[in-house]
């Protein structure tokens, strides 16, 4: 089967960007992964585009060619939406165009803006992503959603607040050295506990913040890189995706994300690998518990230890398995259309030696890992080195 | 390569609905396709789904895991957002997810819920599919759009106003059989020029109505068929999208559309077929000029020719090239998110012998043409029967 392969990625600095459109951000990401994978435009044969409140946020709904314009080409372009995994589904569009034999270069990308309108709005917005008829109507907002599934999870499988907190902590940390993150300032365990609550137990460090951004990454199948003389030792080995019930109250579990556990099957079952394979982990800790089920849908824990891993270091940069070097949601921020995009260009990054973290990756395979609401959607691709 | 099968279709009735929410809606068609289909809910590998302005209508995002739901499936489903031709990229995501082996089965269609709410507001919700900065802001709405090119066409090319009259006299007459259409009445070209004018040249009667809806195909791989003794003798042997600037002041042309061109160049070559082969065509007429530029940019008439084909009585029932045997978007009705998946379900039933214009098709290939905003996202796929 065709392997494809990374041959460039661009991220925008995350944060705040008000005198910015959409389009221009985009542009910006999208400018630079063209650069780096020196490819010739008209080989571009289409992008796959993810933005989640387009319609919302700018009034701006069939981004796809607006998008393409940006981004200097002149092919078809195509937007996903899957709340916050709408950027993982785009990548995952590009990796099936490419091995279908559709497409030999696709674009993959996303942007969210979404500071340019008061919080209140754009938390309402955010809601979008739950079910409208019977969650959002009843008041329920995203951080009141995870707060029950923390609520959830502590009551299954013990541990306190403070646990949660070291996750908080260790994504500032990862952070301090990224220029594209949001974030570039430590926080302590006390800085956690003594932050405001949001929605006990979620309190403000628990939570990821509003942020503008873009990301894009060109991929290309390894006859095409061949041909072309493209050097890319990147491949993305391995790409699935998961559905769950949308509401909350649907689901099997509060405190489990099978969503995600199917897509980490099917991603580690379409490159070969197991868990234990895997050196780092770019994973979608919107709320500190969401890292935690990530971990464990991924395989690295079983149901009720991930809860502990930052704590006792083994997701930190000097641990076993370091996770969100990048400074994951929390801290480099989450432009929820453009998260899945900046992952797997943030964990091309690691994996090239080219991130200011990249010393800290011992290994040659990382995955991704982008949910969508309430890990109603999730996503998972394997990026390896492979030459 | 995989040959994808259609193994069942779903539609509900277009029209108003204002007593059912968008995922009732889905989900009729999508029970509707699996019945047909006759797959078990559990070899249903993944949904493609497309829908234009369910933020803004029904403030629900993120619709994949609820129709996932509504459908009665348990697997991952995708959101895709292409304006007027969301369900044909959902339709083409579905051929290339078979394609690639990363699916057997995929059910595949879109929704649109559209008249719950006043039709100033609908007509500002469909406004987004246009160019937010440089055209909404001007004043551009869609007949407006489409005026501009209808003139730009007339300017060029010549023709009355009364030639685009027929094209809606012939849609109306192929909706009068058709169970799913909104509008099951006959017009005559006197009632054409006689009702109000809209944006001139757009009139009452070029403008297709608004629309709730929903339609779903059950796509199988050959293989899978074969298999599981399926009947499924048609078949999309081929897929095609292109691409153009958003803005209609920034293209090559305001009367003729690449975008569709190059839709229909690789959807031809994809089936490795002419447009002689063709026997029947679904068009996206949301206006008269729609369906002109649609025939010319099919490879059926050169620029400037279609205008006078329904005129002549090619392109009715009963002429060499019937088009819109549906009754179209004009007559049938255009719920935005579902039409490309509708143009597909309709095809279908006309060369299966199921549909009550069935006797009309004299051939075994025919094509549709979705496209999006003013044809800045074009889709076209080649239906064959095959077996």
């Amino acid at each position: 089967m065709t392997t494809v392969r990374i041959a460039g990625a661009g991220l925008t600095r995350f944060g705040s960007s008000p005198d910015r459109t959409g389009r221009d951000l985009f542009a910006e990401a999208a400018l630079s992964a063209r650069e780096q994978a020196g490819i010739p435009r008209d080989d571009v044969d289409e992008i796959t585009y993810g933005n989640f409140m387009g319609e919302l946020a700018e009034r701006q709904g069939h981004q796809g060619p607006i998008m393409a314009e940006a981004a200097g080409l002149d092919c078809p372009a195509t937007r996903y939406e899957e709340a916050c995994a709408s950027a993982g589904v785009a990548v995952r569009a590009a990796v099936t165009a490419i091995r279908s034999g559709r497409a030999d270069v696709v674009l993959a990308g996303g942007m969210e803006r979404m500071t340019n309108q008061e919080t209140e709005d754009t938390t309402e917005f955010l809601a979008i992503a739950a079910d409208e008829l019977y969650e959002v109507r009843a008041g329920m907002t995203f951080p009141g959603a995870y707060a029950l599934m923390q609520r959830a999870y502590l009551e299954e499988f013990g541990g306190e607040r403070e646990d949660f907190a070291h996750i908080a902590v260790k994504n500032h940390d990862h952070a301090l050295p990224n220029e594209y993150a949001q974030y570039r300032s430590a926080i302590s365990v006390d800085d956690h506990l003594d932050a405001p609550m949001i929605s006990d137990p979620v309190g403000l460090y628990d939570s990821c913040p509003i942020t503008d951004g873009a990301a894009a990454v060109v991929l290309c199948s390894d006859a095409y890189a061949d041909e072309h003389g493209i050097d890319a030792p990147i491949a993305i080995t391995g790409t699935g995706q998961g559905g769950d019930k949308m509401a909350l109250h649907d689901r099997a579990y509060l405190n489990r994300t099978p969503a995600a556990d199917r897509a980490a099957e099917e991603a580690y079952a379409d490159a070969g690998i197991t868990p234990d394979d895997v050196a780092v982990a770019e994973v979608h800790d919107c709320f500190t518990i969401a890292e935690v089920l990530a971990l464990e849908s991924l395989g690295f824990y079983e149901p009720g230890e991930a809860v502990s891993a930052a704590r006792d270091g083994e997701t930190t940069k000097d641990g076993s398995l370091p996770v969100n070097l990048s400074g994951g949601l929390k801290a480099k921020g989450h432009p929820v259309g453009a998260t899945g995009a900046s992952q797997v260009a943030e964990l091309f990054r690691l994996l090239s030696g080219d991130h200011p973290n990249s010393d800290y990756v011992d290994g040659t395979v990382g995955v991704t890992h982008n949910a969508g609401g309430t890990v109603a959607s999730a996503v998972v691709h394997v990026l390896e080195v492979v030459a």
